[in-house]
């Protein structure tokens, strides 16, 4: 039988972090689920992660405030100026969506938490073949984090190993949603639009992804779109 | 000739950090000062690395706020629950001054802020010798963050090395005001006192060390301190 063990969740509100969330839960992991408002455009998938968290029962959600990702910019995510693509083409190169840094603070912070409730694994979403582009979401950005946080923390110092599990790296969008089906992930309260309105564009790169794993996988998207446009 | 380059420096307003931006500046580097507001019982430092920034007239300076790190506590730094000691023994173990992930958090903040103003190199206070205890100031540590944050950037992928420099790792607090002195640090407007006040303790740990550096070197602490102690 599976140890009863605590683990931090990065939780977006998004389609992967919910889909890890339920995976975590499935694994028999208590969940310290952890989200962040960094000033992104889309922020109501922050109200997305509270209502995820809440179906779960976690057994503690944090939001943690980082002002200063928007203050800086350098992002279509967090820079007004720059806008959200809806090219519906995932070029093969680093997206103006990519926000300088992020994956590296989320989880540096996500260590800290799990540091302090006494968690040995973090739980993120990322995903190495959709978005590939991001240099933040490559399997060895992962493997090197670890041993860094390793070697951060008092926990690592005394011996213990902290691990990253990123359940969705290889996936593609149609297994995420194929695999969260299976596990009764609630995608109805999930949101993956980067303009951030109250229902779903269905036409930026985000939504793009997220229709095209549905279509694929042969499932029914239970989310609204404002947009309705066939996927290729 | 020394090519002109871009350089952001930690910066928390005590006498190790204000030496290493009198390090960058001595190296011609052009400044982004990053400072940390986490809640740290010892704000007043905060005052102290403006003072400093506007010194040195840095290019520019950023005071991040982690509001997170003091709500979820575990450090003597940010738990008010928690005593500063004032042992005056620097004991061989983790000191419950350590605060979870700081140096990790703070290093994938800077390596954001580096990102996005192009800089290539990351300045850090860090010292091995005195404080050995705290695992986030150790040399592996800082190797294996070099490697991730090269890893997780942009810049990292296009084939950019992000340095991180600790120009004080191996030097004893004495030998730090000995350079800082030879540089002309303004150690007048640091503060080191884990205590907060607008005055030093005198006594706390972060106090005595200070005062022990400045009395091996043969050198006069312009600080005043409360407290008047000897000090071995």
């Amino acid at each position: 039988m599976k140890q009863y063990e605590k683990a931090v969740v990065i939780l977006s509100g998004g389609l992967d972090s919910t889909t890890c969330l339920g995976v975590a839960v499935q694994e028999g992991e208590e969940v310290y689920a952890l989200t962040f408002d960094y000033g992104q455009r889309h922020r109501i998938e922050i109200e997305s992660a509270k209502k995820v968290a809440e179906y779960y029962r976690v057994k503690e959600h944090q939001i943690a405030t980082l002002p200063f990702l928007r203050a800086i910019g350098g992002s279509a995510l967090t820079d007004k100026e720059i806008a959200v693509p809806h090219s519906g083409v995932i070029a093969n190169e680093i997206p103006v969506t990519y926000v300088p840094g992020r994956n590296l603070i989320f989880l540096s912070i996500a260590t800290a938490y799990a540091e302090v409730v006494g968690a040995n694994a973090i739980y993120l979403g990322v995903n190495a073949l959709d978005y590939s582009g991001y240099p933040d979401c490559r399997p060895a950005f992962i493997e090197s984090f670890a041993r860094t946080a390793t070697l951060a923390t008092k926990a690592g110092a005394m011996g213990a190993t902290l691990q990253i599990k990123t359940p969705l790296l290889y996936l593609s969008k149609a297994e995420i949603v194929t695999l969260g089906t299976k596990l009764g992930v609630p995608y109805e309260l999930t949101s993956s639009c980067y303009e951030g309105g109250s229902v779903a564009c269905g036409v930026c790169d985000s939504c793009r992804l997220r229709r095209k794993g549905f279509a694929e996988a042969g499932l029914t998207d239970p989310i609204a779109y404002s947009e309705r446009i066939d996927v290729v």
